[in-house]
């Protein structure tokens, strides 16, 4: 169940209580077995909300790990196992996820995968987590620099999305969920297209984003279950992920990480440049690029990489997980509301486009 | 699909075709796609013969790690993850796992998970994994000494199972598996009761193990059917494996690691001492566990523990996945083809009839 609302305090609460109602029994108050997994950043600015929800939560019960994709790699998953382990977690027990997308990410997994499987919940903290991450029962980790390279198709039972926590976040953090509202406004097309023209809301204007946050989560649902487990329709949402994913893994590679949202921005724009040649619909292409770049570049820092990179983004472009065989396989918009997956795309015109953006994606 | 036969070459050398033509499109022949995953034992006893069905397998698509459990943590998981990815190993390809019930564990996990899920295929090679281990989708890997904490119910797409493999192994492999042929013949009851009675044949006889296999795989594949996640039935699978899992993990923490068959057979003993207060036919479960105990003497060596020991051992027992909330829940045996799951069970039961078999197990 996605909610999506103003007040968290009472959704949360009584979903909390009619659980431990009805399915293990326990009476309502004493919830032994409910396990909170936050980040550093959650545990110090939304666990204090969520504690008197709960009506106090046992220290043993809560686990913080490090921000963003730090967490995401084996020895934080083991980390999760021992303390879930360590604290008597058994099968019926319910793992709660308050955090971004990495932390979601890598605690639905651990969830997904403890006694093969335990129930946990999403209360994604960040507008990346809310509109992307938290939804779609997508869990992962990376291997070494590779992103979500090991995880599960599973669903969080229960997700509680709400403006309420966006004032707590840094500008960038608000930025790299942007771009993930970027594309699907792109998959969308008609007014959500015409809403990311304009300016982004204030954090304080509660409204306007549960609309926004309305639109995101309803198309990425529908996308999700017309095919949970990506084998066709599904790839869509990877719109700008082949490169923005490979400018990621790489400036990871490099020591000077680019947020995720700096990545997919400017991969949608690169991707959609790289389209107009394969397009049916080549005006329309071109102007979708020139309304996409000047909405990246209007928001998002420029990324640098010089022709001695090419070579090492096109082998992360390879690693991509669409990839089939020998080919490339992108998700490529033609217009706002036509967007088109599986298309096969060979390297060398990959190499060019990403040529044609040296010392120019800014 | 699960093939039981003799021919295992011909049957193995249809399916890889039938795959590589219908599913990825590549000639027959060049199967780039397929990585054999394989412990040191089977890497050094079936890999040849392997290696001349598939007709060469380059060097770097295979990987041997450890026998047994050393291979079931996420260090050897890693290991295997990334020399999946070094190998651009991508969504459509397929793992095979050729070994014993820890390999097709752990191969089973990370198979399951590697790009969140590619196929993998299960030839066992012991006893245990072809009764057991390489049916019924569940995969797991040990978190510290508790053993198969982590894990997946993923089926393997294919499993070849076959009594070729049983002269490799040495009398402590095959008595390993036997244990699990104890159980699944309490389960049925009848003709298999009466076999297991009889003497163990020797690995030579092809065909008295074909029936033997046959009808261990129907059994354990009806209740898995029946119930994949575990959520009711499949618990009875779990015979003798309450205090048996205890045994095994507590004796790895003393340094002096069980077999898992010893540790089952010794369960179901235990156990079944246990079920005669319990049992509604306490005659019936009194000549069971008389019987039982005539089988395990006779082909297990006996386990030792003493009093000092029994509160660790309780610790394990009540870690054991099937528990709910304070609740120890056992899967028992009142007579043969008469076994029922969810029994609770007192901790002090459990500590009585662990008292009586205080250097009695032997």
């Amino acid at each position: 169940m996605i909610w999506c609302g103003l007040d968290i305090a009472t959704e949360f609460s009584e979903a909390l209580s009619s659980r431990f109602d009805t399915v293990s029994e326990t009476p309502v108050g004493s919830k032994p077995d409910i396990f909170f997994l936050c980040s550093e950043s959650t545990h110090a600015l939304c666990l204090s909300f969520i504690d008197d929800c709960v009506g106090g939560i046992p220290e043993s019960h809560i686990l913080a790990i490090p921000d963003g994709e730090d967490a995401k790699n084996l020895t934080v998953c083991e980390t999760i196992y021992s303390w879930l382990q360590n604290n008597q977690a058994q099968r019926h027990s319910l793992l709660i996820n308050i955090g971004g997308g990495a932390l979601c990410d890598v605690g639905g997994f651990c969830a997904s995968t403890y006694l093969r499987g335990i129930e946990f919940w999403n209360i994604p903290t960040t507008l990346l987590a809310m509109v992307d991450a938290s939804v779609g029962g997508k869990t992962g980790i990376n291997l070494g620099h590779y992103k979500n390279y090991i995880g599960t198709f599973t669903q969080a039972t229960h997700i509680f999305i709400t403006p309420h926590w966006l004032k707590t976040l840094p500008p960038a953090e608000i930025l790299s969920g942007w771009a993930e509202v970027i594309k699907h406004a792109i998959l969308l097309g008609g007014k959500a297209w015409a809403q990311v023209q304009q300016p982004i809301p204030n954090t304080n204007d509660h409204q306007a984003w549960l609309s926004i946050l309305e639109w995101n989560i309803k198309i990425k649902s529908r996308i999700v279950n017309a095919d949970f487990e990506e084998k066709g329709e599904r790839k869509l949402l990877n719109l700008g992920h082949s490169i923005g994913h490979a400018l990621e893994s790489w400036s990871l590679d490099q020591g000077t990480p680019i947020p995720h949202g700096n990545a997919v921005a400017w991969g949608l724009v690169i991707e959609t440049a790289l389209a107009i040649d394969l397009s049916p619909l080549k005006e329309d292409t071109k102007s979708l690029h020139e309304q996409l770049s000047a909405i990246v570049k209007r928001l998002f820092i420029p990324i640098h990489f010089t022709q001695d990179n090419i070579a090492a983004l096109m082998n992360f472009i390879k690693a991509d997980k669409k990839n089939q065989q020998n080919n490339l396989l992108f998700s490529l918009a033609y217009a706002p509301g036509n967007c088109q997956f599986n298309i096969a795309v060979s390297p060398e015109d990959v190499i060019q486009i990403l040529n044609d953006y040296v010392g120019q994606a800014d």
